[in-house]
């Protein structure tokens, strides 16, 4: 049923979550109304099955970064969330899903959902700092939990700046880069002792 | 009509924003719903009032920060913001306004409204910068504007997550200690050259 999800997809970007209506997607998709209720249920067991396809996605998107050392990583993973040009489409759906977050508080089952998007991201900046600090990359005085948890809290602070007062994510590109080169970077990884 | 403008504070808490009514705001009231139509007319009028009233007791809550140094000036606005106990009152507040927040691509008053929220912080946070290197208790490397919006991002980050994830902002405190300690502070004050 991912033609029904991708629909979801298009009709919240186009509406909005909080007036979003079985019949908003019905029109995105080949679809009725009828066999999405059929295949669903109700709208709120669509959006989870939707959390779910946007999760595979979300991912998708962290596990493609790459580099030949954590640092490398590391700003291969900080390019694909914040500095990727703004396409409009992306701007559309980062709205439609503030408003998503906003409900979380309201519905424990897309709390849940939300939860788990947030704790990938930060597992995997988790996981880059500690390699690095493996390989003498990074300063072995940083505690990987503690800095993975900083960049998670920027980079969901620069998606709600962008959406709720225009704020380009670009703009967390010079502070970042001064945080990862004066905190997480070894002071001079040639010079570290040996292990 | 500052009773109003309380008792929209109190409805907001209470039934979030997409489903306000001038009835509920009535509800929690000395007024009936007639008087404040009366008032403030539409409920977007009612709540660009109110969106003022906020920012007036925001910027107060920022005004309110003091120090003998800049530095101590900084922390005392982190306290103010970050890691005060999170009183209930305080976390429903946080999640009515996470609605605002989303609402505002849909509505440009908001949407301007919030910018001044926004900038209000981060050019008092710049103002703080400033005054520590002109101190020579910060370093003279750092950029007030660019280190202020770093700031800016993240307590607005933490914010995000304590509502949507229920990630408490205290786990900021470490993280941005560091960040302070290690790229704000000029690293021997003492032996800095005389102007």
């Amino acid at each position: 049923m991912a033609d029904i999800l991708k629909a979801t997809h298009r009709a919240l970007c186009r509406h909005g979550y909080a007036d979003l209506t079985i019949q908003d997607i019905a029109a995105e998709s080949a679809k009725s109304k009828a066999t999405i209720h059929y295949h669903y249920g109700t709208k709120e067991a669509l959006f989870s099955a939707f959390l779910d396809y946007l999760y595979d996605q979300y991912t998708a998107q962290i596990d493609a970064a790459s580099g030949e050392t954590p640092l490398e990583h590391l700003h291969s993973l900080l390019d694909i969330l914040l500095w990727n040009p703004t396409e409009p489409a992306k701007q559309a759906f980062q709205t439609a899903i503030l408003e998503v977050k906003a409900q979380a508080p309201y519905d424990d089952s897309v709390q849940e959902q939300l939860i788990e998007f947030d704790a990938y991201l930060s597992d995997r900046l988790q996981a880059i700092i500690e390699a690095g600090i493996q390989a003498r990359e990074f300063n072995d005085d940083v505690d990987p939990s503690t800095a993975a948890d900083f960049l998670t809290t920027a980079i969901k602070g620069a998606h709600t700046r962008q959406v709720t007062v225009n704020h380009p994510p670009e703009h967390l590109s010079v502070p970042m880069t001064n945080y990862i080169q004066t905190y997480l970077l070894a002071n001079d990884p040639a010079e570290a002792p040996p292990a």
